[in-house]
């Protein structure tokens, strides 16, 4: 790669601009945003994103699922894409950050080639996958998964919001069922830029974070049932109490986590108890469980642990109860050559970095599967994300650009 | 009392006709009862009520909340008469006994003191409170409450069920507002039969539980809130989980119930997590708390206690916390000479018998602030109540009623 291209930077004004303008579409009174996939939010996005590549020179297709791919031809037009992509949607309380950096840093990276006439050997490509959110229609990372194969095309076109209107029927309505095939293609590589979504990055003072895979995670539904009974005239070793069942359970899930510090992680976001009348016992309890653990070994290990311990509460408190896994991502390992060539780029650029680990899924993470892949963190602030308040520094997302710039070059010339 | 009144039975067939009777009065299809207060059902349960008493020659006069008294007068009419009193309204998947059995104990009572030509002394009333249950309308033990002063009558005319309905204007549409004044008149003593709605007779072989009081019952709402954030990306030391707050918390309840066994009691019937997403950990947690001791000043114990590990939960966890306490039954011991007069029946009877505290609240505990009271336990099925399976055996249904009218007639004579 030539000097040139080595010093060519991009300024964070423009970027920043550029995702201040995408926010105003959908945004909301306390700041944030609500740009679901595949409402006339997210049309409107995707229009705005489309405009911006075209004048900066790109080509914009769009695939069955709705993906977008802007690409700037190269020097060898038969030559694998180098790849830059995230997502336009968000959380119905969003922020502006997530999964938009990913998308405008790539459009900065168009206008900036552009600008200074840089002809790369490979093609260029920014991808918008559709749907990374899962808010209005499920699953998540529903556009890059149907791409890499991880999901059925036609399942997902089946997929209905809450009113029953079905996800192929928006695409429709909105023109976003496009004519390219939603399926892999060889890719050099891909990048994507996405904000830390945790506290880690700002805790140590790093501008970067050069992320060398994804951690495995698993969700399970842990159901237990009892006998119902009053709350008064039963004493309590006549129960058999699915509230009393679980809290052991739950604090084991705790336990594993800590158990296999610093990566494990365990949250019961979700808790509950039918009937749910406070002077009754209740019949039936349940949590949600979310698992974390950047190694498969670990994880089936936690689970079966969990298991036994499931087992054991149920035999000891009189239960029946039941540990369903709803969900699995296994653990990804990001490919060498592009974690290299991140580090590398942060490591010249001078910016403080460190390796780190996702705990959050990304389309990368279906993108792995099929290509080589790699991701730059950079720090949001208090690691707030999935809300209104997401934030983060203008000069590190303009840090976050140049190591994304200089990585997409050192695998496009 | 002379012998004759001694001798003086009931059998338990007529009982059982009517109380299967009075169970068709909104029926359900698995062999319940849906006859909630100020119903249509309850409405036609209160007249044949009405109808059977003055068939055996009672009086019925209806007062301003409802209540129903089914007066058989005595040689001295100025006396304080005898009560006996319990519930014809049902929870929504109700059984065919709770709360019936009482009224119809009573109804059996005056059919055979009729039948017998007894006279006795003090006149005796059979009282149907309004809505014990306070399912439609809240709260419980309503009738009983403000006749004897507990509750206030304007405010419970202003209760409405969830379509926004008052109970006044029920009350009013099927005529059951009455002339008598709601409020406590002399009582020579007030007694209550009921099936126990636990297993502790059942378990040691029983037929007649000697009431001696009512557990002290206090409930609490304990709120837990902390941040929520990325089940992913954020380290577990450094998260402000109030669902990991909770679990010790609820835990310590249930320490605090078996530290004060046999008699401490603590049911967690309903917990909860906000948002409720499986993969953030929650920003706020709460549960609903049932405490109950036959004694004050164990109460206040674990009130202590259980507020001294919230705030520490609160310290160590980085939450904020509240306990709020939502609703306080006081301790009742009952009337030495009730409970002796049902001891002493049961003993003359040759019913196995064993003294009882109650842990559910009745009537009767409103009534023993204004008058000796007493009441009289009989085993149910599996102590299940609250359900359409409750069950009780026509044989310890006779006992009980055998018990209650000789305990009347010591105090009536």
């Amino acid at each position: 790669m030539n000097s040139k291209l080595l010093d060519l930077r991009i300024q964070g004004e423009r970027l920043w601009d550029a995702l201040m303008a995408m926010a105003e579409i959908g945004a909301t009174p306390k700041g944030g945003c609500n740009r679901q996939a595949m409402t006339d939010e997210d049309k409107a996005g995707r229009d705005l994103f489309t405009r911006w590549c075209e004048q900066a020179g790109a080509t914009v297709a769009v695939d069955a699922i709705g993906n977008l791919f802007a690409r700037r031809e190269g020097r060898l037009p038969e030559a694998p894409p180098v790849m830059i992509g995230s997502h336009l949607d968000t959380q119905i309380t969003g922020g502006k950050f997530d999964g938009v950096y990913g998308v405008l840093s790539g459009v900065e990276i168009l206008r900036r080639l552009d600008e200074a006439g840089v002809e790369t050997s490979h093609p260029i490509e920014v991808a918008v996958w559709t749907n990374e959110e899962g808010v209005r229609f499920a699953p998540a990372m529903m556009g890059s998964g149907v791409w890499s194969g991880a999901l059925d095309l036609n399942r997902m076109y089946q997929a209905t919001d809450s009113a029953g209107i079905s996800l192929e029927s928006e695409l429709r309505r909105l023109g976003c069922k496009g004519q390219a095939p939603a399926e892999a293609r060889p890719l050099k590589a891909a990048f994507e830029a996405h904000i830390e979504q945790g506290p880690i990055l700002e805790a140590k003072g790093c501008q970067i974070g050069v992320v060398t895979g994804a951690q495995g995670v698993r969700w399970y539904d842990l159901d237990l049932t009892g006998e119902p009974c009053h709350a008064g005239p039963t004493p309590m070793e006549m129960r058999r109490d699915p509230v009393a069942g679980l809290l052991p359970l739950l604090g084991h899930c705790y336990d594993l986590a800590a158990r296999h510090a610093p990566w494990g992680r365990a949250t019961i976001g979700d808790i509950g108890a039918q009937p749910g009348s406070r002077n009754t016992v209740a019949e039936k309890a349940h949590a949600k469980i979310d698992m974390r653990h950047p190694e498969t070994a670990v994880l089936d290990q936690m689970e079966q642990s969990l298991r036994a311990s499931v087992a054991e509460a149920c035999e000891s408190g009189k239960l029946q109860g039941s540990l369903g896994e709803v969900f699995r991502m296994p653990v990804t390992e990001f490919a060498p050559e592009c974690v290299q060539a991140v580090r590398q780029a942060a490591k010249r650029l001078n910016y403080r970095h460190m390796d780190i680990v996702s705990g959050a899924g990304h389309d990368s993470v279906n993108l792995a599967a099929v290509a080589p892949a790699g991701m730059i963190f950079v720090p949001c602030e208090n690691g707030i994300s999935h809300n209104e308040e997401e934030s983060a520094k203008p000069e590190d997302l303009e840090a976050g650009a140049n190591v994304l710039l200089q990585a997409v070059l050192s695998m496009a010339c």
